[in-house]
């Protein structure tokens, strides 16, 4: 037989694990259990959509068939279980990480990236995080709960130490969050001299890892997130930023897409192509 | 002021707590802790819905009108603690009991019913549950956990004894499940037979429970479920199996319904209806 | 029973009517009469996506849980009667008012903001109205009648005269229209001087109604609306003036969302939204 | 230029007026006056569908092709103004009657059949009327106004007489309006005995007028309609019932299809079939 | 790494391809759909949706867990090239067959049937083919094309014989399909007695392929094709035919589930239902 | 009859063919779409949506129904086939040119914009066209076929020559399509400058073409085309670069419109909207 089975990998993200340079793998983690998924089937669905991507960025001239990519598919996840399902994803990174492969993460809800981050922080030494995000998951816990999507960023800071956060497009929040962030020193804005900023407290040798909620884009670009929050950005926006983060990125995901209430496909399509720009910014 | 605010009751619903023969009272209990809900706002979709309804039914020829029934609004639950909310709803139903109402329970999502069957039990002794439902819900446990959907059913026979309780439109199940169903015996059908051999294990003066899980209908009917499974019952065959039941029913619920994927509304319409039907049929 | 039935009230709107400064109510009126609603259910629905709202407000540093704050319900209207309907909205604004609250008015469609402007006029002798909305809805008459959404703002400047209506954010009208607008001098737009100059013309003790209309926003950030006008603004354009408005707000009203065409819901979460601010703004 | 424009006509429509013997023609009438409509662009989205249609009926071994259409596209009605077009309606009716053709009208909401009963009950004296419908629209007045889609039935018995009025697939009324068909036994089923009998009541020279509300069907099989009411029929019963129909056919209309709310466009896909078996049962 | 990628392959479809009796390949072809598109991506729609159903067939009393079972991916085929595509699909089929496998096809629309059937022909020498559908697919040519979905079935008519096709639930088709269906007299009916006689047809050594368009299905029950046509059957008449289908199937397929028009996701699940009971009854 | 039927026009289109300057024209041909289909019924229901439109326009104070213009309905073309589509349009366009008529397209898939241009040169000599479209389109030829949507502007070029393109909102694109953009110095951007700029290479005699791909909008605002692609445009920023526009504009059209996926409607709505506003500032 000639022609060889086409497994759902991301576009162009076809290389064999051993010769690529960066491995896409998803995290299929949400906590609801019905047929009804939130972010649970959100990789696949960024892999569907995927072929309708051009390789090509006009915004930075690179071309995905530049790089060796493999799509490891989607890791097999202890259904059901919060801790045992953490310990997985930080087990897996840390392999990741010691294959050398610069990684994309695709959630699965927000909560994937703490043991992600532990994982680096743990090979690394040092490790700062920048956050887009619509919540800035700073609660210090959430209905009795450590690990959820809404404490996940103070479970982070609580890794990789208070000065080594920073956040863009935080929207709602308790005062408490508020009043944390204020003494953090952590939020920055979608502005050229904040991002300026920003990076003046970002070392050339800094390792940096990204992580993007759907939801810091505004609902009218990306309904199909599990709390869509007015007031956020758009594209444009976006990529203005990543443009100027020229920053040594060891590792990045992007999470909180949800494909049931993305119905016109705009949300998911979005994804997709700030996966391909960020891992030609990052990762080229 | 002539006129008064209206809350959003149940159509005809519209007595004191006092004065009513009847209760409606939403459970908005379900698993997930988004924005993009579950089973958790069918309650206030239905009562929404019902403003459409008719009060009289021609199946019955009876009309709501002439019951005094009340619309107690939802039951504050403390959301995200399973077990809390199962107290919660205990003592509840208890207290309804002890005021002598006639109850109907809006899910959310199963687990509901047992905390309810926990308070009926205690109280009345003797107890027979008939269950509408697309899932038998008899695991031990699912994903490690006692108290979910999936188990629900399971711990109520723990609680009425494997005698006593009565299946109804059953579709998947593992084959345990369905070895353990033979075993009770429990499993009957939508035709005049069944039935009439199912009102032959009841005694006039059993007490008896009902629980209707929507996925009980055909996804055609009822597509605003949270687990859609082909090959379920419609409108006429529920009607028509409703009518055999001169039972002495206690109490029954409603369960399951989500909103969020019932886009063109026919199914929380057809929830409306059943309850109609269910009031007029068993509380008149 | 320890725990209270939840009505459906907007979030922390949970005092009584006496000790509230500010009342909640919806005015459910729409001219539709089928089970398919148009902007009747908009009151219930932006109370149940209010919980997913934080009380919280980073924009004016204010919190929801420092008012006290009830919600009225749905006021019961005769269903089908325009002229009785205006009466009955006239008599409970003007009992609200009397009893000294600040009310925020849901909609409905934008007749209700007719008999509550009558209302405040009478009562407090000098209104200025600044509208939010697509359409100025200054038309003499609509389909032969005076009384409809398209007609509402001529009806309320008869009432208030012509130097008192300010307008934001009209796209679409008829060259008559655009013409009584240049004559009254009334349209203003979303910028700084042009809001400086609207609060040039309003002095520190003129009584200020506000009316919103949903459409102002642009059709990608509240698809849910009864007429979708490209060209409007989005919230940070909104925020951005509600802040520059340091004026005596007696009172104000949302109007004209539809909840059925927004699927995505994003349009209900956005309204949620804007109440909040505008509370914080002008109740506080 | 060789090629014509295409109207958007029903398929194969597309005779001229004089030289057809059927002609099909829209009336967009409905009560709501936003953009977001009822029935009023049910026409239109008929005709786009029907270009799916096969022309050949194989339950009745007949084609299309065989009978000269037009399509006479819809007509221009007073927008708002409902006596009015009742009377605009009555003289359409008239002046096809008078040119001897045999009509298909297309809904527009459920009143429109007032005024075409009136026309055909003048010219012919004698009218009988079949009505499939989900209710019995027997209401003697609904909100106040004696013209509506509740009432509508009532008004044709007054035009044609008690004896004259069938209905079929009634589930939803009030007490009264059941009584009331009790008295008319208007009633009949949708069984091989129940359409005998109904058939025994109708003379070989009678003239016959169908009306055919959508909601007759299950909500699973028309969604797309303003009142959906569970328990209707499908295509099967319907079309087993059209068979059965041997009697003069003068003729009939689709009413109350609502295309906004038939996203799979299933429910509209069904009218244009129910169209074409018609057209060829009773026209041919 | 202990845990191993899961790539999104149908339940329990986790063998290798040397130790499966049953492959499942997914065949993305879509490119002559008329009316609504994209049965391309259903393939991995049904692998996503069938993480939710039961391994266990109550119907059949066995479970997908006894068998062995590889998912092959999606066949990359040449997109755009009709021609080419058929070559690589029958090359690909060869070679299964060849490998002793028992294969799950799924599709894509209807076209990919014929170079399916051409394999299994050239390999086996005699082959019946019982097709599942609402169209017959029996035009000579369509649009000027010999390769289409309408055309299908003709086209594999003239490789396996007149007497070797069985149609089932066939709906709509010119006046010349129908009369071509008479002259084969292939059409039969989902009634006992039908299938009875079909099966008198069918010797116990013949091979038999089976392909099911999921128009077969009332829209009610699978609105999600790319042309709903009224009149067809449930999953019940459905799993009726099966279980009395004792004949030797050599390979089947489903096709023209179109997932975009699937926002219930009822009919993907109705799919995966079909393709559990199919393996079970004929692969087991 | 008084009443005369209303074939579905575009708002005011409703002169005759002869009396009028404005000819509004539906090309419904997309055979060739990739990811989503169906901009064959866009141009219905343009002109469905069309009569919620106010025929005023507020930014260039100029009225519809000051100009004569007629609705020629769509042009029946021979389906499925594309060169024969194509020959049937230039032939069209070429007698509407030679009638004197000033033309609004509207498509179908952008392919239609070929044969229309071929028209255009053919007769005028000199032609520079306007590209407004997320796509350059410029491909020498997608998947072995010359005439698609994806080689379009490459074909046009070759009719105009290289110097009379300007593109106008261009976001993906292969690396060789941007290498010949910059070639052909084509890109220019949403500012005022960049317009500046493309207009001094315009002179006032020369005749311009206008196309517009409705993808040149955000997907926010234009969900409902076959590939949206964030980072693009809103109404604002279109009426801005029209209203700079003083060209000798000889035609234009408006291509992609994807009904099917506008649930919103949204699109369809500005679509209406942005073709006023070109009648309003190329045609009066």
């Amino acid at each position: 037989m000639n022609y060889h089975p086409q497994y759902n990998n991301f576009i162009t993200a076809d290389r064999s694990y051993k010769e690529s340079e960066v491995v896409i793998i998803g995290l299929p983690f949400d906590s609801t259990s019905s047929f009804r998924p939130g972010s649970r089937f959100a990789p696949n669905q960024i892999r569907t959509i995927s072929y309708n991507l051009e390789t090509y960025s006009p915004y930075l001239e690179r071309d995905l068939e530049s790089i060796a990519i493999t799509d490891y598919g989607d890791l097999e996840l202890p259904f059901g279980n919060v801790m045992k399902t953490i310990e997985v994803i930080e087990e897996t990174a840390s392999k990741l990480i010691n294959d050398d492969k610069k990684v994309v993460y695709l959630g699965g809800e927000h909560t994937i990236t703490y043991p992600i981050i532990k994982a680096y922080k743990k090979k690394l030494g040092n490790l700062k995080v920048i956050q887009f995000d619509a919540h800035c998951d700073l609660r210090e816990n959430y209905l009795g709960d450590k690990f959820t999507h809404a404490t996940v960023m103070r479970r982070i800071i609580e890794e990789i130490g208070e000065k080594n956060i920073f956040q863009l497009g935080i929207r709602p929040g308790t005062k408490e969050e508020f009043e944390y962030m204020k003494k953090l020193a952590s939020l920055y804005y979608f502005s050229k001299d904040s991002i300026t900023k920003l990076l003046s407290n970002i070392k050339e040798d800094d390792n940096v890892y990204l992580t993007v909620d759907m939801d810091v884009f505004d609902p009218s670009n990306a309904p199909g997130v599990g709390t869509p929050e007015a007031g956020g950005i758009d594209f444009s926006q976006f990529i203005d930023v990543i443009k100027m983060l020229d920053v040594n990125v060891v590792g990045f995901d992007i999470v909180e897409l949800a494909p049931d209430y993305d119905i016109s496909k705009i949300s998911t399509a979005l994804a997709t192509k700030i996966i391909r720009e960020m891992i030609l910014k990052f990762y080229y």
